[in-house]
């Protein structure tokens, strides 16, 4: 069994949470929950009400699309401690994806009303979703971007520095996630993953089971056409100041 | 020459500022200009700081990403009273796209800084972005799966239905933009487009020129195998009201 002090303190872990004052993320407390998923089931439906703002605390989770004339699109995999799906969420609206649980899975499930509540009377709340809700834009405007511009060889070299970026500029990573699922959210096929993993050796990158290692990153930046203003992944939260 | 007063009233035209106090409107008029351009020519380019936050009040623009290996893609057309580029404006980061007048464009121009500062004064104000930027980040959700889940067929169907929606649900509807620029937005080449024309044929839409016929609106809805809870085009704007 969960405290409402547990649930204060998981909270604070996000980065949509850890700013603020105590007596807002207490009465969201009071109200949140732990729930836990086993691998493959799902958290909800494209198409459901969003009931719930989730935060992610254990586990993996895809957010697919579809199943459209039987195919199914991982649109983004999420890990701890990310927010899904804020824009459901604030506007009211029903999911326009689905959640998944990739393996076991424990999240905090913020209900949608009273979030809603809360960000109408904390300006400074409202500020800090306005910076969620830009991140989260532009990393949709790059996935567009990659999807019309970029090769399936040079979107999982975007990816590989993105983790590289992610894991502190390291040379040796490891894969956050079996090979598959990074396949599907890039929109290729296992077998045009094996490909790309071949023809990125000629571009400095060795794949041995889930480590990657990255002997020429500046090599690989350029084979991706890499701009540092327009590509990078990571982007750090921008939120304006109450005055 | 263009006072204060009809600046205004231009800035009312956009459900961005249609609700905003009249003293917090007359701030911002005083500092926001019409500027014009000509055919072709690029208001900003992609990795641009954003200086400002444009509303469109005449004419058509395309934003547009790249060029990457030599080509570009468009990845959005804006019509009045369009606005853009938000989410760079208000978290303060570059331009990810660039943007270009199709004809003789005239806009609003809105200092970037200013916008960011009359947000983070009127919590109304900051609600109606989250309501912008919760909608913005929908519609390039759907943007990317049209592009992972549907046919080029498809997503000209989708486009039909939308503008179908968007004209009051009327069965002729004239095309907004030329249709190699429609094309290029649904990531087809010219030629794609005119199969795609014909392959509709069989599903009720007739296209002659700049017109087009919708004979049976219901056929084309099961053919793009619409989802009137996930594919709403025209999303209606959900602002929270200040407590």
């Amino acid at each position: 069994m969960h405290s409402p002090g547990d649930i204060e303190l998981a909270l604070r872990r996000s980065p949509l949470f850890c700013d603020v004052a105590t007596e807002v993320i207490q009465a969201i407390s009071l109200e949140t929950s732990f729930r836990t998923y086993s691998a493959n089931e799902y958290l909800f439906h494209a198409g459901a009400t969003a009931d719930y703002l989730y935060v992610l605390m254990e586990g993996a989770v895809k957010m697919t699309a579809g199943p459209l004339g039987g195919r199914e699109s991982v649109i983004e995999l999420m890990q701890p401690v990310d927010c899904f799906l804020m824009a459901a969420v604030l506007s009211a609206k029903p999911y326009l994806l689905s959640a998944q649980a990739v393996g076991e899975v424990e999240v905090l499930t913020i209900p949608a009303e009273l979030l809603r509540g809360v960000v109408s009377t904390e300006p400074q709340l409202a500020l800090t979703m306005i910076a969620s809700l830009a991140n989260q834009y532009r990393q949709m405007v790059r996935h567009v971007k990659d999807l019309r511009l970029r090769t399936a060889v040079q979107r999982l070299g975007i990816y590989l520095i993105g983790l590289a970026d992610k894991q502190g500029g390291s040379k040796t990573l490891s894969l956050p996630f079996v090979k598959r699922l990074i396949a599907a959210r890039l929109n290729m096929t296992p077998e045009n993953m094996s490909r790309a993993i071949v023809a990125l050796r000629d571009e400095g990158v060795d794949v041995i089971d889930d480590e990657v290692h990255l002997r020429d990153i500046d090599a690989l930046r350029r084979f991706c056409q890499v701009d540092t203003l327009l590509d990078e992944l990571d982007e750090e939260f921008f939120v304006l100041t109450e005055r």
